[in-house]
């Protein structure tokens, strides 16, 4: 069998272990040196292919490729991009098909949320529809947590830490001072369409009473009556009220909570955000005293708390991918397999990719208390063994050390790109 | 010499490292059994004497002492109280007074910022003006650093690495993102009335060119022409920018930006914040799509990630501020005096508690860079040392374990309070 080269990218929003997959990707193509040639990986995600920006793997270090283990972002860029269908845009796949072929490309590996499985799925296709040889794996990755067939989804258990200790803390703070001061406390986290990072922030919580007293879904519409009533109950019965709000969290008709579509003073459309939007409802109609915070790339960049568990699942995965690729499969993505909530077990899947691509998986009800403001027992049995461990990263004058990739780009040998 | 008791509180807005300050003096206490009785803590700072909710520490462990080191918070609760002068409220005084004198305290211990140093500068008149005799001595603490005679402010090393290693986390996240998405982030961090916080953010950059690319501070007035100008600037030589704005960016008119005065389309006030305003400006001047983050108490509350320096200071001062008491003195506060820079060589000092109270330190000009967006490196000097080290928290199910106090009340021996 000849050798032909692995094309990598990474789309998508990042995370703090998307990097950590990266390795074991390249680490895992490094040892099949027989059978894979280079790891090309697209600057930019997909565009990197589209525009024939590779770059060259081969020309880091094994030390520098082992830092990505603990780097957060996208070493090599990643993007928002979604490739049409082949009927729609035909000379797009021409184009990546050129590139595959002028660059001896035989493997695709994409890494990343739903929308980025879909693009992996249609590559996979090429090979018929275009006579050209390819294998494509996707490599799974989102914060949001959100795709099926995987117990979970790398990236999502470091978010999950980070919103669950942030959400102690804050706790900690807001009772010192609830006595004479803030009453109310709203951390908005990341999920648009589920609810999978606020129902972590419960992890925040040892014993009945302590915080979060309040997490909004994006599954549960927003009712305005119960949720005051319920910031209420908190503050009367604990002095203060934590709340954790996913940035989807919607009305009864799917209207998004925190799309106001106001201006201010000056004109500028109203950004608010949601934790401000509600922090507002509070102040107005029960006239407690504030402070909200919105967690935003924080959270889902924090590789200084990334959980172990986390950072082991995305490296394996991207090990898998390769051996998937080496094992002649084609349209498929490597899944966690949970065997046991405690002790933790769990193994590499493999799912296909026409069952994953658009398609979310949101909280299952099951996961969310009855009241709609908290988790369940068994929410918190999936939820707890994802974020163990912690995965420091070194340090050097007080600041983590991460890596910076050259990322020096292979000569191109197209014609340059034009859509 | 008669063993009298210590009386030790939490003061305002409370830090990662309060608690480090509160294990200094009660466990330095202990070890001077022969001349101090028990450290009464007040439930909710000063209030606590007032309302004579008095806090019997010697009822908590070792184990637990030990642990408020590594707890963010404020162990035994604290409040935002400021009494007024003697003349407009002696009632008050007088009530302190039989509070103490029916405890028999002889060593008032305030734990706090600029404000609570003129709240132990008089309760240390009372010895003369109501003839009782105690010892206050002030323990220094906010994460602003605004306190001046002291090289730093124990909360701000532990808050400056938070935010620091924040804005090094998101630049990674945006950097990845920028060629098809995010163009500026923007990160709100506190400081209403100086820019340290702002300012340690720069400790994120590595080599020109990293971000942070903008920092806002209070001292430097705010003028959007230079702003957007810089973020073009940034965006066009880096593909992205990242802004650290302090909250209390004002403009030349000394009005605070994020002030608004605004309603929303409900009627509730424009709680915008910061951020999210200048979004908004960069949004519809130059087109831009933006992240936002506001991380008002995740900042104050991060222990996870505190400064070992600070940890250590804060504990220092603790400490010293008891032997202070035993030494004789009064209305003092014990201070960190800075020896060198590199390496970082300190020693507690004394500083007289009227030179204290009610002054802030700003950011000084020769920190701040030339164009007011960065900081020099005589700032970058300053600010290394008090990141340095990692004083990383016990963990267990993948969240930190962190000291809840029994907090038993003294008996009451005194008439119920009233105003």
């Amino acid at each position: 069998m000849k050798k032909r080269n692995l094309f990598y990218a990474q789309s998508g929003g990042v995370t703090p272990v998307i990097n950590a997959s990266a390795a074991g990707v390249i680490q895992t193509a490094r040892r099949h040196r027989d059978q894979i040639g280079k790891v090309l990986a697209g600057q930019n995600g997909i565009l990197g292919a589209l525009q024939e920006t590779l770059i060259d793997t081969s020309r880091e270090s094994s030390r520098a490729i082992e830092g990505l283990i603990s780097t957060p972002g996208g070493a090599f860029g990643s993007c928002r991009y979604k490739l049409r269908n082949i009927d729609d845009n035909r000379a797009e796949y021409e184009r990546l098909i050129r590139v595959f072929r002028a660059h001896n490309i035989g493997y695709f590996l994409y890494n990343g949320g739903g929308d980025s499985a879909d693009t992996c799925l249609k590559v996979s296709q090429l090979s018929k529809q275009l006579d050209y040889p390819i294998q494509a794996i996707h490599v799974p990755k989102t914060i949001d947590n959100d795709l099926p067939l995987t117990d979970n989804c790398p990236g999502f258990g470091s978010v999950a830490k980070y919103v669950a200790i942030s959400t102690r803390e804050a706790a900690l703070d807001i009772e010192s001072m609830c006595a004479t001061s803030t009453k109310v406390f709203i951390l908005e986290v990341m999920g648009r369409h589920a609810g999978w990072i606020a129902g972590a922030s419960a992890l925040a919580a040892q014993q009945r009473g302590d915080a979060p007293h309040i997490i909004l879904f994006p599954e549960i519409a927003f009712d305005e009556e119960r949720f005051l009533a319920k910031v209420d109950e908190s503050v009367n019965r604990h002095g203060y009220c934590v709340v954790v709000a996913s940035e989807g969290t919607s009305t009864a008709d799917g209207r998004l909570l925190a799309d106001q579509g106001d201006r201010d003073a000056f004109g500028h459309a109203q950004l608010g955000g949601l934790a401000p939007l509600l922090a507002g409802i509070v102040k107005q109609r029960l006239g407690y005293k504030y402070h909200w915070a919105v967690a935003d790339y924080l959270q889902r960049a924090a590789r200084h708390i990334a959980s172990q568990t986390d950072v082991d699942q995305a490296y394996a995965l991207g090990q898998a991918a390769v051996e998937l690729a080496l094992a002649g499969d084609n349209a498929v993505m490597p899944s966690i397999e949970r065997r046991s909530d405690r002790p933790y077990r769990w193994r590499i899947g493999k799912a296909p990719l026409h069952r994953v691509a658009n398609r979310e998986k949101k909280m299952p009800r099951r996961f969310i208390s009855k009241d709609g403001f908290g988790i369940t027992p068994a929410g918190r049995a999936y939820f707890e063994p994802l974020i163990a461990g912690e995965a420091y990263p070194d340090y050097k004058n007080g600041m983590p050390v991460y890596t910076r990739l050259k990322n020096v780009l292979v000569p191109k040998r197209c014609e340059p790109w034009t859509q």
